[in-house]
């Protein structure tokens, strides 16, 4: 942490300010400019972060310098994260595509989604049998019966199932029959939530928020983490912007920026990120081409019938299309690319 | 519900479309123009809700004309819900001051701010047992025994407690001292716990979530009423948006724009919007003037020593000085305004 | 300035940086915490602007610690700005009110307003002779002969004018009849525009841009500033955001704010920010109670006779209503509260 | 445009509305939902652009349902446009490359770049002679003397050459040395410039605003093409929101979403998008990979010697590195996924 103290600050405010931070056990460094003095605070512990460092005297700014996320953060975990699922593994290489219905309505047409998408290359499937909702009066979901359907498409296809989790209620339940619990945007700050399925054994997609940041997105991890799980997935359904074009708005420069922070397996959503199946697949062609560790991604065998998202859902041949273009794809890999250029630029300076 | 064609839509995608909304029970009224077809969907019921619109052929766009919610809008119940609790009312011209520390810490911090701000005129006592924070290793609150030194400070004040939930779990925990249940921003869309909540019998503050539209906000609203509960204050605490310089971006129009679409009260928390002290009583001023029904705001007698946003904390002198001030204000009166005014439009048109 | 390394940074690298801080004429303080080494620049000149500090070997971060605007800034200019239009002063506790229509139509309707706004308290007139619009097939206003009628209705009621410049082009012409030159949101970043009107002798009302900071507002004031003219008026004309319940987003909470960086004057714009006439009047009184230096607001005998804007536009007896209004509201005086609570903050931690 | 009438509007606000609808010279059609009436206006034309719609008596809501940019619109021109600067072709399936400095700073530093961008794959050299700066205390560009030494490196290299315009005042000069002109997001929305280099005769690189809409870019291309001109490239840069993890925010996925609307070439700028060199490569490839019709994108010998961005400036050496891998990449080809699978929603309805 850094203290930018007030242009005018007293020596007294300096002084009492370097004081309290002292008394909570740290140690400062202060330096003087022409027009300010800064304090560095010494021992970047997590202990102060409840600390109300803006009221102390003289104080105009407390600038963060370390990531608050320890256990999320590459800084102190080198190494890419792979989550195994039933064998299906994820991160450090390995690509995961999750496809499969919005929310399961049908048997019948969960079982041909779930064969569609194994045969065009799907790693897990995909449904929902409890469904956030804007409006009370839209279909909730199928609740048991949907998650019992997703079972017997395991059995049909081998590929594990990912549910969405939406209250502390359900936990039980849901976790009998999944084998990935997906906590949606909505709920990515529900730190009760977040608590309670860290502490379960099963790995978690997490979706970022509406409007969250990247910061967030990490510390909402970090909650599950603490918690003792590190089998977290991040992944990335775009966020709230004014523009309309999209239903959100997915910069897919935040997979490699996350993947520099973090060690955790980052995803992305082109269906709930685009929006439209006019343009899910581009998107999500863009996405595996950044270097997305995969996709999660709706399929639906008639969309005007869906019972919620139709408008967003890739017929099956649509998403058979987009598996033959991913598997010829290169995608673009990051790591190589610091390998080769990630230190130029200070040997560049020097002959600058 | 309107349904915009695609300027290409050939007739057979027409009839086709048109014979779908008829399978669903609704009339149509198509209207041609030059170049596009427009659909209207008469009978605008809810149970078209979940029906894809948007896939049916040739649909370009769909156009909603009335409001989604039904309980909390004002199309429905014209005449302002006034909430009684614990013989303290809001709305319909009842204004309530709800004031208190962020979080409960010590027992005497808050009996000192409990008892200056019942004498600067606050009516309901504010403070926070539960805090959702955004990193796992800040202060969580003090749980029970914060709902306890509330329940201390309400016998010592006549004043009722408002205080957040978090979870499902502590429902009963918090139902048993709370008189009012606060939901806070990272919640508003945790439908499992505003559907648990509207079928008790506590008014509910509603706060609008971190980037919420005006829409989504009374859609929540409307997740709790549906549930049988009409006590439902609707509170502004301000929305993310690219700029820093308050916490948050409060735009104090949205008071009289919520209170023409909705019965419902509408307050205003001028300190998770400001989000530093400095700012807190001049937008509290602010949102009082356009005719808020009240406001929420933190009051603490040492932010400094404040275990959560002691930097958006009032001193209980500078409190005092903003209820003085508000004493003094002759606050905008919508509805008059439109005695006034609302209809002058078409007659000067006649003119014009 | 202060850099923040990265938590690897090697000693050659912050070796290297601090020389090539030293090469440009500063000095440093080095200053190294558990994980990260922070280099503070000492003597935070103007002409480090243009320096690539980011690139500099082993940087994380730059951080700006004192503002970038000098000119504009209280910092170096701590009494406010009193700009004196012939004989009409804003700023300094001088509040002005400046109204008519958002383009000159008609003589009759222009001559109208002009009567009837001078009747009910306006102390300039406004009116567009040239129009930013978004489409090249809307009304792009009267030019020359719309000067003309403006500088006819200063005849008849005294009032100085206001309009807007947009082009470099039209320098001279508008130069010729305006009192203060108007700067649109969509030329707040024209810089050439700006430089230039910074050389001539007529103030400027300089609107905020459509998603400005409040910095880069700011840095636009600088630039006309730098040109020599002292007489920059700011106005808050909302920025835009996902929300569509008011036209523009305006955070009243901006005004102290600025009013806190910058000596120069604050106005508000309510009727860009609401965009509908129904909101216009509310918001316009929300501004002015949180201290406001003034407003801009669009007034039209004939709002749907109005070739621009008509949606926003009050009718003359609905603005002689808001000042009513207006006359008796009692301001939030920021210097007061500043005076009496400004400095209890660190007064109050000796005590906590 | 469709007009949808408040709920309770009365028979005689309809008859009036219609009728002064009539007046401007349009048929309408009028259908009554339960609760609410919709007025349709036949014959679409461009001159009710400037018409007060939403005046008029009983209208709730006005509603565009066909695009205001005609010009510009591929509904009017399906097929692709394709434009040549100095024989290097960009549209309909070219993809043109611009590469170079941020700002010419030294002819060393230009040749050297040039070249080695030519050598790497590039189709057009960049590089800006007049800068917009936030401040007005940084560097402003070279001038006519950095156009001189465009034209020497256009000389040695055969590259057309690219560079900004930003102000009425120097057209002559740039036009006399650019190949192709490009607008800036600061200029996105200067009218008068638009309407100016319309009337010429060099193609036009358009970039978005700084947080403009989709349409609001056709519009300005509109206004651009409205003078005459038809060669106009929109580039994408990215938008503002509250994410700084990027230098802004880029959703490639509105390149397919332009590429629908409009038949101009759209092209990315990785550069300005993600703002830090090591996420511009990665970025610009995920561009490429959906599909854009080239970038424009910033390379210099020695960022941090750079005047201007260094930090988002590629090497060139890492700029080889993209365009080899861009070689190897099969774009998303839309076309041939709508070709494929656009009309199979409808078909699909058939079997639902």
């Amino acid at each position: 942490m850094i203290l930018v103290m007030k242009s005018g600050a007293t020596q007294e405010e300096i002084d009492k300010t370097a004081q309290q931070i002292k008394t909570w056990g740290h140690d400062v460094s202060i330096s003087k400019g022409e027009y300010q003095v800064v304090i560095g605070i010494i021992g970047d512990k997590q202990d102060l972060a409840g600390k109300p460092l803006h009221t102390l005297p003289g104080v105009e700014k407390v600038l963060e310098v370390s990531a608050p996320y320890k256990k999320a953060s590459r800084e102190f975990h080198p190494e890419d994260t792979v989550i195994d699922v039933q064998g299906v593994k994820i991160g450090g290489g390995h690509k995961a595509i999750i496809a499969g219905p919005c929310s399961v309505d049908t048997y019948e047409n969960l079982i041909l989604v779930a064969k569609a998408v194994k045969e065009a290359g799907a790693t897990m499937l995909r449904g929902g049998a409890f469904k956030p909702r804007t409006s009370p009066y839209s279909f909730q979901g199928k609740g048991e019966e949907g998650l019992k359907m997703l079972v017997e498409a395991r059995k049909e296809t081998g590929l594990p199932i990912v549910t969405e989790l939406l209250s502390e209620k359900d936990i039980d339940l849901v976790y009998q029959y999944a084998d990935v619990i997906q906590i949606g945007a909505r709920n990515m700050q529900n730190f009760a939530l977040l608590k309670e399925i860290g502490k379960l054994g099963k790995p978690v997609i997490l979706k970022n928020g509406i409007a969250s940041t990247v910061k967030e997105h990490l510390m909402s991890a970090e909650y599950v983490m603490s918690g003792g799980l590190n089998d977290v997935i991040l992944a990335l359904r775009g966020t709230r912007s004014y523009e309309t074009a999209m239903r959100n708005t997915l910069d897919v420069g935040l997979v490699p920026y996350l993947q520099k922070l973090t060690h955790l397996p980052v995803i992305i959503d082109p269906s709930h990120s685009a929006g439209k199946r006019e343009f899910v697949s581009a998107l999500g062609y863009a996405g595996m081409a950044i270097g997305a560790d995969g996709m999660i991604v709706e399929v639906h065998p008639c969309p005007s019938c869906a019972l919620s998202d139709g408008d967003q859902a890739l017929l099956p041949e649509d998403f058979d299309y987009l598996m033959k273009k991913i598997s010829k794809l290169e995608s673009w890999n990051q790591k190589e690319w610091k390998k080769e250029f990630g230190s130029m630029q200070s040997s560049q300076l020097l002959k600058g």
